[in-house]
């Protein structure tokens, strides 16, 4: 950010006043521009013993599979957000959503917010971002194909829960550890 | 938003390819500036059997009640938010926060992300965006000084639940009424 959205004078990075964080601050108009965490909105769609996922037909991870999700758009909902996504990715209709996840991820400022729901009539096709999309079961889920660690690790809790014949809400954040990789800090 | 934050040229108004909502969009460096909500991350934090509750001393809603809460920084997870929250604006140290309602107020695009916990060692004094804070009981509250519709709400189902004996997440949205005024539309 160079530049005031406002009246494209040049921004100067400085704590303001009263603050203590730098941001970018418009000396000519005296607007404060703040950066704040972008909403990732998603959800897993069952059909009866399925799931459904998505392979990605766009960078990042082009070709690997997902959870529908993308970007919560200003205005919407949160459950109209990962409604919609299933939509656009795979035409599919979700119902009954109901809050699952809250996952930070720190190193991109984004949080996830995934839901659970049921996929009305078993019934997908591939949106414009989407290779292909399919019902998975369990023992099917490719793995080592999975696009990002917070859907590998939402679908790893949702199975074992599935298993244990109940499902609770989770709170987490997904952190680079010392190694490089990605892994989940679960609060619960 | 008037001008491009990356170059500084005039933006344009207009739907993108490949997309369905018109953006503000930069035909000089090709920079596509999406708007997307905010998070609010607040709390509840309990002692005994009260609640911290803060009296605000900027706008809007100045000398109104309301829970510690505020915008989530990038960089920092969602639990964290809410406890820097309370310590800006009440010193109050939060422990064992939990998730306890998730709320989409789509006419300001803003997700409020509401956490439960306890409040370390009761203690709590005035940040310099309260005028006073204060350990309410249930019996104390100031329901007609609560600063936020969120706020308000969030306490009620709190504190039905507490006497219930029993509390689970909630997932809401904040709208308009045809009367103007707001109220909830809660899904569970």
């Amino acid at each position: 950010m160079k530049f005031c959205s406002q009246c494209g004078a040049l921004l100067t990075l400085r704590i303001p006043a009263g603050d203590n964080v730098p941001r970018h601050v418009c000396d000519t108009c005296d607007t404060i521009h703040y950066l704040n965490p972008k909403i990732v909105a998603g959800c897993i769609l069952e059909w009866q013993d399925r799931i459904l996922l998505c392979r990605r037909a766009i960078e990042p991870r082009y070709g690997f599979w997902t959870l529908p999700a993308g970007f919560m758009e200003n205005g919407e909902s949160a459950v109209a957000a990962a409604a919609r996504e299933a939509l656009e990715e795979a035409h599919a209709v979700g119902e009954d959503l109901v809050l699952y996840g809250l996952y930070s991820l720190t190193h991109v400022s984004q949080v996830y917010l995934m839901f659970r729901g049921q996929l009305k009539d078993g019934y997908a096709s591939p949106g414009h971002e989407s290779l292909e999309v399919r019902l998975y079961a369990e023992d099917e889920i490719p793995w080592d194909q999975i696009a990002f660690t917070v859907v590998h690790e939402t679908l790893r809790q949702y199975f074992a829960e599935r298993q244990a014949g109940a499902f609770h809400p989770h709170l987490g954040d997904i952190v680079r550890g010392p190694d490089g990789r990605f892994h989940i800090h679960r609060y619960y």
